[in-house]
């Protein structure tokens, strides 16, 4: 049995075109109808492949998508009544549709976080041309959790590579390095 | 200033000449007299730069050098009353020398571990040639949180690799895939 990664990976990375000021679009959950519709005022900024067990996949995926945009730049603007969040006690509170599952927006309430006051969002779900590309792949390890037999994972990361996309079995290393300089302010340790 | 890596590393990876078919060798503290010494009976695995704040390292090293050995490889054979352990409730229970400080070796209790059967040493802390050499570095941003400033990053990463070694933000691919079947095995969704 052949792993697919992601419906958007498989054909390679050409499906996604970002486009230069692209300025944002609209969300949809998958519901035939009485969708709930999140209004993304901005481009998305590091777009990644993620092996996490938590994040929100379609159907068959391996990988989730998912990118990060400010806050601000998110607003619910159909059917809010059909969210709920996922589980209150994680870092990353996941607002997901109640009735098809769909996870429309990741938000962290913890201001002492280093990713506060950005939001996560899967783009597959807008039917706008033009978010950002992904550019690596997160967590890969963490796939076997999810039943990727350990046999499978040197092909996997080669796919990915092959694809342009660093493997890390956490964040990509500028993005650690922000937690780690977070971590560091709260202890007071952080040189400039 | 420049930041120094470890002593045995800032020269270049010749200083470990690794020797096939070595059998093991002594540590010693860094005390003057009644050292600590503990045998290590056989050749240590995945010898690796560490960056995270709690392995032990030598004075104005940035990172220590830790490898592996089966547990029954590892004996105490002298001044066993001056070791200590660091904190009982850390994963790693580091045993070191309560009048020089060095770890002599850190020993996993929990069974459930990943890495139970495995002690880390600082095989620096022995005079005997031929210990594996270091293969990676592993928790590379984690020297933000103990005062490396951001701005080095780059150029310690590049330093590393051009010594040879892959830089990781957590173990390497290899050991987080084992840690990632460990979880899958206690959570019953492992695939092989
Ligand atoms: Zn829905
Ligand atoms: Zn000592």
């Amino acid at each position: 049995m052949t792993t697919q990664l992601h419906p958007k990976l498989d054909n390679g990375i050409n499906d996604y075109p970002e486009v230069k000021d692209f300025a944002g679009g609209t969300l949809q959950c998958l519901c035939d109808s009485n969708k709930v519709e999140v209004k993304i005022g901005a481009q998305t900024l590091h777009n990644h492949a993620c092996g996490c067990s938590k994040c929100w996949k379609p159907e068959g995926a391996t990988f989730s998508l998912v990118a990060v945009v400010p806050r601000e730049n998110v607003e619910v603007i159909s059917n809010e009544d059909k969210l709920a969040i996922v589980d209150e006690t994680t870092a990353i509170q996941r607002h997901f549709c109640t009735e098809c599952n769909a996870h429309m927006f990741g938000r962290i309430e913890n201001k002492d976080h280093a990713f506060y006051g950005l939001d996560f969002v899967h783009t597959e779900l807008s039917e706008d041309k033009g978010w950002s590309a992904p550019q690596f792949a997160a967590f890969v390890s963490s796939i076997i959790e999810t039943g990727t037999p350990t046999s499978e994972m040197d092909g996997i990361r080669k796919k990915l590579n092959d694809l342009g996309l660093p493997t890390y079995d956490v964040l990509s290393p500028a993005l650690m390095d922000v937690i780690a300089a977070k971590t560091a302010e709260l202890n007071d340790t952080l040189q400039k």
